[in-house]
C-alpha cells in the first residue's frame, strides 16, 4: 500500500505505486485481470471509465479490468470479485487495486459526497454519516452501558498502533484526556473518535497457485440502507451476516482468529464490530478494551495498523488496505507493529453497514 | 426490460420494473446475491451506495449486492461477474440488473459525462465520444473503402427493427435518404448515425439450475484508452480479444452463431464489430449490410432489436438488454421482431472501445 495521508500525487499515480509494490511481492509480471476498487472517482477527481483508465496508466492497457464499487467497503468488493474470477477459474491470477484522493476537496464537499451513501429520505433530513454515527453510540451507551471512556480507549489504542505504522496517516499517539477533550462533531462523537479523510491506495495478488496466506473464507452481508428500519441500531446485521457467511467458508469460526483489522470509521464501531465478528462477547467489548485485551500486545490484538482511525480511510483503499495488513501480520512483514498470529480477520463496513464484508486469512506454512 | 426511451419514472423505479420482471420470468422469489449495473448515478441523478440502493428498493435489502463498471458496457460487465460468482460456487441465483437515467439532463452536460470515459489528454484537445467515433468513420472509409451509403443502411437496417420492437426507444423506419440528409454531429456522421440519450433498464437471472438457455462463452476484452495509441483505428483490439475469449469458453466459433446484438452506438461501429466478431470476412462487412445479409430476414439478422440505434442506449442498461434479447430470440419470445437461431452472441463496447466484451448464448432444448 502507499502511506495513507495527505498526498500530492494523483489517484493514478497512487492506485500504480500500491500496484507495483503488490506485483513486485507476488513476484509476478502482469496478472490476468485487474479489478478496481474506487467510490467515486467521477466526482472526486472528475475521472471516468475508470478501470481502463488504471489498467492503462499500469502498463496494462491490454489486460481486461473492471470497477467494482460497494462504497466504503469497495475494496473489500474488489477483492471479493478478484476471489470469485479465480475460484471460477476464470483467471489464474488477478491484481486488486483501490484508493482514493479526496484531501484537495473542502470537507462540506467530501462530506456531502460520502453522505450519498444514505437513505435519501434520512438524507433529506440532513443525516451525514457522524450524525447517524453519533445516534448509533448514544444508543450503544443507553443499552449497553459502555461508556464514552471505554469508547475512547478505541481512539487511543489504534493511535498508539498508528503511531508504529510507517502507512499510517497520523503517526502521532493521543491521551485519554485529548480524546476527551477534542471538539465535538457529532454528539457524543468527539474528533478523535472520527476516522481522518485520506488520500491513499492498496493492492494485493490473487493467484490460483500455491501462496504463503490462503482466504481461508470470504462473505458480504447486507442491510437496509435506512437506519430507521433496522432491527438494532448497537449491532450491525450486515457484519453479522458477512461474519457467519465467511466463518462457513473457513469451516472454523471467530475462536481461531489471532488478530483482526475492523471498520473504525468512528471508534465505537470497533466496539461493535468485536461483539458482532463473535471475537468478545456479547456486552464486553468495551471492558476488554479499556483492559488492554485488543492492545497490539493483548490478548487479541485489533487495528494493529492503526485502523481507519489513524492509519487513515482513503475509502476503496480501505478493505484492500485491510488485507493486506492482515497477510503482513500473519507473514511476520509487519514491521513496527508486528503481532503474532497464523489467523487473521479482515472487516470493512459499506455506507452505513448497508454492505458489510469479512475475510478470513490463513497462513499456509 | 423496461421500454427504453425519455422515462418519467426514477432510476430506482425503472430498475426494479426490470428486475420484476426477469425474476417472475424466472420464477425466483429471492436471488442470492444482486449484481447492479450502473455508470455513473452520482453525476446522473445524484445517488451513491447504488448497489445498496437498489438492494432496498426492490425489497431485498438483506441480500448481497454490490455494483461493477466499466463505461458502457457495464452491463455486460456485471453479467461477467454474476456469472464468475455461480461458476464459482458462491451462489446459485444471481440477479443482474442494470440502467440508466439521462434524458432528464442536458445534452451538453450528458456529452461532458460520458466523455469522461476518454483519455483525458485527448479530451483535453476537445476529443468527444461522436468526434473520435467521427475520426474512426473517416479512417475506416479511407482504409477500407466502406461507403457513406454502407454506413447508413445500418441506421435503416437498425430503425426498420426498432418499429418492431415494443421496448425500443425509436419506432419509426428511416429512409436511407433521411439518414443521409440528417444533420452533421461530428463528420461524417450524421444524426441518424448516432445512438440517443435513453433512460431505461434491464435485468436477467443467472442460475445454476438448468436453464433453457445457457452462457456458452463470455470474454472481455480491453485496448489502451488514448486512440492515438491504437494499432489499428479501423479494428477494435477489445473486441477482437473478447471474441477470442468467449468462443475460446464455447469451444465453437462464429460459424455457430445465427443473431448478434452488436454495440452500434455509431452505425459504423457496426460494420466494425461484424469483422472483428469474424461474423462477416474482412472487408464485407458493408457489402453484407447493403445486400439485406444482416436484415431482419437475411441471412444472420445483426441487431433485430433495433440496436442502440434504435432500441436506445441507457449506458449500463444495454449490455443487459442485449443478452436478454438474445436470450428471447433462442427462445422465440422476441415478439414482433423474431428470428431462427440456436446461438446467439452479444457484443458490448465500454468507452472508445477499451473495455467490450462478447457473451455467447446456447439454446439448451
Amino acid at each position: 500500500m502507499t502511506r495513507f495521508g495527505k498526498r500530492q500525487e494523483s489517484l493514478p499515480d497512487l492506485v500504480a505505486e500500491a500496484a507495483r509494490s503488490a506485483l513486485s511481492a507476488a513476484r509476478l509480471e502482469a496478472p490476468d485481470a485487474i479489478v478496481v476498487a474506487a467510490m467515486n472517482p467521477e466526482e472526486f477527481i472528475g475521472e471516468g471509465n475508470f478501470a481502463s483508465q488504471i489498467a492503462t496508466h499500469l502498463g496494462f492497457a491490454h489486460v481486461p479490468a473492471l470497477r467494482v464499487e460497494t462504497a466504503t467497503s469497495s475494496g473489500a468488493a474488489a477483492v471479493y470479485t478478484g476471489f470469485a474470477s479465480v475460484a471460477a477459474g476464470l483467471s489464474r491470477s488477478v491484481l486488486v487495486v483501490g484508493g482514493e484522493k479526496m484531501t484537495h476537496l473542502p470537507t462540506p464537499r467530501v462530506s456531502e459526497l460520502i453522505g450519498r451513501s444514505i437513505d435519501p429520505h434520512e438524507r433529506s433530513y440532513g443525516a451525514t454519516m457522524p450524525a447517524l454515527a453519533g445516534l448509533i453510540t448514544r444508543a450503544l451507551m443507553a443499552k449497553t452501558g459502555v461508556t464514552l471512556k471505554e469508547i475512547s480507549q478505541v481512539a487511543v489504542k489504534n493511535h498508539a498502533n498508528g503511531a508504529r505504522n510507517p502507512y499510517a496517516h497520523f503517526r502521532d499517539p493521543v491521551s485519554l484526556d485529548a480524546v476527551l477533550e477534542s471538539r465535538i462533531v457529532a454528539d457524543p462523537l468527539r474528533l478523535y473518535h472520527c476516522c481522518p479523510i485520506s488520500d491513499g491506495a492498496a493492492a494485493l495478488v490473487l493467484t490460483a497457485e500455491p501462496a504463503p496466506v490462503r482466504i481461508a473464507g470470504i462473505g458480504q452481508g447486507a442491510d437496509t440502507l435506512a437506519v430507521r428500519y433496522r432491527e438494532s441500531l448497537v449491532s450491525f446485521r450486515a457484519t453479522q451476516a458477512a461474519a457467519k457467511a465467511a466463518y462457513r467458508m473457513a469451516g472454523f469460526g471467530p475462536e481461531r482468529v489471532e488478530v483482526a483489522e475492523v471498520h473504525d470509521a468512528f471508534a465505537p464501531f470497533e466496539l461493535i464490530a468485536l461483539e458482532d465478528l463473535g471475537l468478545v462477547p456479547s456486552g464486553k467489548a468495551g471492558r476488554a478494551t479499556l483492559a488492554g485485551e485488543t492492545a497490539i500486545d493483548g490478548r487479541l490484538p485489533i487495528n494493529p495498523s492503526g485502523g481507519l482511525k489513524a492509519r487513515g480511510h482513503p475509502l476503496a483503499g480501505t478493505g484492500i488496505a485491510q488485507i493486506a495488513e492482515v497477510f503482513w501480520q500473519l507473514l511476520g512483514e509487519a514491521h513496527g507493529h508486528q503481532v503474532a498470529a497464523r489467523v487473521g480477520l479482515a472487516h470493512s463496513i459499506g455506507g452505513l453497514a448497508t454492505n458489510n464484508w469479512v475475510t478470513v486469512l490463513e497462513r499456509t506454512r
